[in-house]
C-alpha cells in the first residue's frame, strides 16, 4: 500500500500540520524568510506528525493538541535535518542546495537553533506541558545519541547492544515521543500511552536499520543522497558490525574503511569482495524483529481503521527504498 | 567596585548556581561528561544569574526557583557560547582550548543542542510555565540577531538604528529575561516586572556597545579573546559606523574593511590612520546612554542593599575592560 492511502485516515489534519507550518513562517522577519522557507522545503513524508495523528484518532478523537504537537514535532525534525546537513557536509537535500551548501556553516547553525527555539515556543504556549517535557527530553536524548556516534566512529570495538542503544536515541526516540504524545493527547490510558510509545520506539529502530542498510545497497537516485558515506566516516552500522564479526572479512574491512578514498569507491569493494547480500540480510532480519515488537505493541490499542494504519507502516517501513 | 563585591547580597545564592549546575552536569552519560565540562569551564563572571537573584531579592525573597532559573539562563548562555566559537572558527576562550578546537566542528553543534535541550528540559520541570515561554522566546531572538547581523555583513547601507535593534535581540533580551525571571519569580507586581525587564534591557544593551569597543580598542590578554574580528569580518559596530558616516574617512574604511588581510593588521591601520578615539567616545556616550535608562528604570523597584547592587553594575559595564 502506498504511503497516502496508509495516512487516509488522518489526511486532513496532515495537510493542517503541512499548510499551517508554512504559513506561521511566513510570519517571520523579512532577512529569516527565505531561510525558513528553504528549511521548510525539505521536509518529507511528514511521517512524525502522521503517528501523532494516528496513535492520537487511535485511541479517541482529535483535538487541536493535536495538530500542534504535528507541528511542533514536524519542526523540531526539520532543525534537525539542518544541523546534520551541517555536520555531514552534505549539499544537496531532496535535490535541493543545503542551507550550508547555500549560506556556509553559520547560518545553518544559527537557523537550526532558531528552529528548535519555534518548536519550544509553540510547545509552551501549550496548556498541558507534557509536550514541552517529552520533547525537552527527547531533544536530549537525539543530540547525545548522535555524539556518541561521531566518538565511537571507526571504534572496532563497538557492539550491537550498543548500536541499538545509540540508534534508540538519535532516532526511535522521536517516533516513540509522536506516538505518545499523539495517545496522551487524546486522553489515552497509561497503559495505552505507554503501548503507543512502544510502537514508535520499536519503528524508529527499524526505520534507522532500514536507512543504514539503505546506505550501503540503496539507489542514490532513488534514495535521494549521497550513499557509502556510513564506511569512509567509519559509523559502525549493522550490517557492518556484522561483517566485522565475520573472521575472514574482519580485517579486510577495517583497513578498507580506514583507507583513504571516497565513499563510491570504497562501495564499490564492499559490494564486489565482500558477501553484503548477507550482511544486509542479517540486519534487515534485526529490522524485522523490530518490526514485530511495534505489531505486538498495538495490540494495545483498540482496533479502529488508524490502528490498521498505524499496522501498514510497519511493512512501508520494512519495504521502504528511499 | 569589584564585581564580587556588588554581587555580595546574592553570593550564596549565586555560589548554589555555579556548584549545583557542575554537579549536575556530572551526572552525564561517561561519553558526554568531559564535553559539558569543558563547556562549563567557559562560564565567566555568572552576570546573567546574578541578575535573576539580584532582581528578586530587590523585590522580595528568594526562592528556589531563582537559583533553578540562575542555572537554566546560564546553561543558555553556555549554549549560545559553544555555537558561538564555531562560528567564529575561535580556538581560545577563558585560554582554553574552545570546543571546536579540541573535536572539530560536528561535536560542538551537538553539544550546544544538548545543551540547549538540557536548559529547557529544567525549565519545563518548574511549575510555573514563565520561566519556559521566555526563554523559548529569548533564545529564538538571540538567533535571529545573530542571522540578521551575519546577512548583513558588509552592508555598508546598515544604519544605528538597525544595529541597537540587533544588538537588543542577540545580547540584551537574555539580561532582560534574566530580570524579568527573577522579579517574576519573588512574586513582583506588573509594574515591577517591568522595570526589571527595562533595566536588564538597557544594562545588556549598553554591555553589547562596550563589547564592540573592546574589539576596537581592547587589550588582547586582558579581554581573553582575539581583537579586531568585527573589523576584518565586516560586523558594523557602532565606532566603525560612526566612521562610516565621516565624509573624509568613510570610503577609506570601507577599502580596509574589504581588504584582504588579517585582523591584526587592520587593526594597526585603523588605530594609526582614523580618528578611532573619537570613535570610541561616540560610542561609550551611546553606551551611557543606555546605562542612565538603566539607572532609571531601577526608580520603578523599591530601596534595598540589592537594588543598589543593580545600580553598581551600571558603573561596572561602563568601566569594564574585560
Amino acid at each position: 500500500m502506498q504511503l497516502g492511502d496508509l495516512l487516509a485516515p488522518v489526511r486532513a489534519e496532515l495537510e493542517r500540520v503541512g499548510s499551517e507550518l508554512v504559513a506561521e513562517l511566513r510570519g517571520e522577519e523579512a532577512d529569516l524568510l527565505p531561510l525558513v522557507e528553504l528549511a521548510a522545503s525539505f521536509r518529507g513524508k511528514q511521517l512524525r506528525p502522521a503517528l501523532v495523528l494516528l496513535a492520537g484518532r487511535a485511541v479517541g478523537a482529535l483535538r487541536e493538541e493535536h495538530v500542534a504537537v504535528g507541528k511542533i514535532i514536524e519542526l523540531l525534525h526539520t532543525a534537525t535535518l539542518v544541523h546534520d546537513d551541517v555536520l555531514d557536509g552534505a549539499s544537496l537535500r531532496r535535490q535541493q542546495a543545503t542551507v550550508n551548501a547555500a549560506y556556509g556553516t553559520e547560518i545553518p547553525v544559527l537557523l537550526g537553533d532558531y528552529i528548535y527555539a519555534r518548536a519550544f515556543h509553540m510547545s509552551v504556549l501549550l496548556s498541558d506541558p507534557t509536550c514541552s517535557r517529552v520533547l525537552a527530553e527527547t531533544t536530549r536524548r537525539i543530540c547525545q545519541g548522535e555524539i556518541t556516534q561521531i566518538l565511537h566512529r571507526f571504534d572496532f570495538d563497538w557492539d550491537e547492544a550498543r548500536y541499538f542503544r545509540v540508534i534508540v536515541d538519535k532516532t526511535a526516540t522521536l517516533y516513540a515521543a509522536a506516538c505518545r504524545l499523539g495517545a496522551h493527547y487524546a486522553g489515552a490510558s497509561r497503559a495505552q500511552v505507554e503501548a503507543a510509545d512502544r510502537f514508535g520506539l520499536e519503528l524508529g529502530t527499524a526505520f534507522q536499520v532500514v536507512d543504514d542498510c539503505l546506505d550501503l545497497d540503496g539507489d542514490e537516485h532513488v534514495v535521494g543522497k549521497s550513499l557509502g558515506t556510513d564506511l569512509s566516516r567509519g559509523k559502525l552500522t549493522l550490517p557492518l558490525l556484522w561483517l566485522l564479526g565475520q573472521r575472514e572479512h574482519g580485517e579486510r574491512l577495517r583497513e578498507l574503511m580506514r583507507s583513504p578514498g571516497d565513499e563510491h569507491a570504497k562501495l564499490a569493494v564492499l559490494k564486489r569482495e565482500f558477501p553484503l547480500e548477507a550482511a544486509i540480510g542479517v540486519a534487515m532480519e534485526g529490522a524485522r524483529r523490530r518490526l514485530a515488537n511495534a505489531r505486538a505493541a498495538l495490540a494495545g490499542l483498540p482496533a479502529s481503521p488508524a490502528r490498521d494504519a498505524m499496522d501498514g507502516l510497519v511493512d512501508y517501513v520494512l519495504a521502504r527504498s528511499s
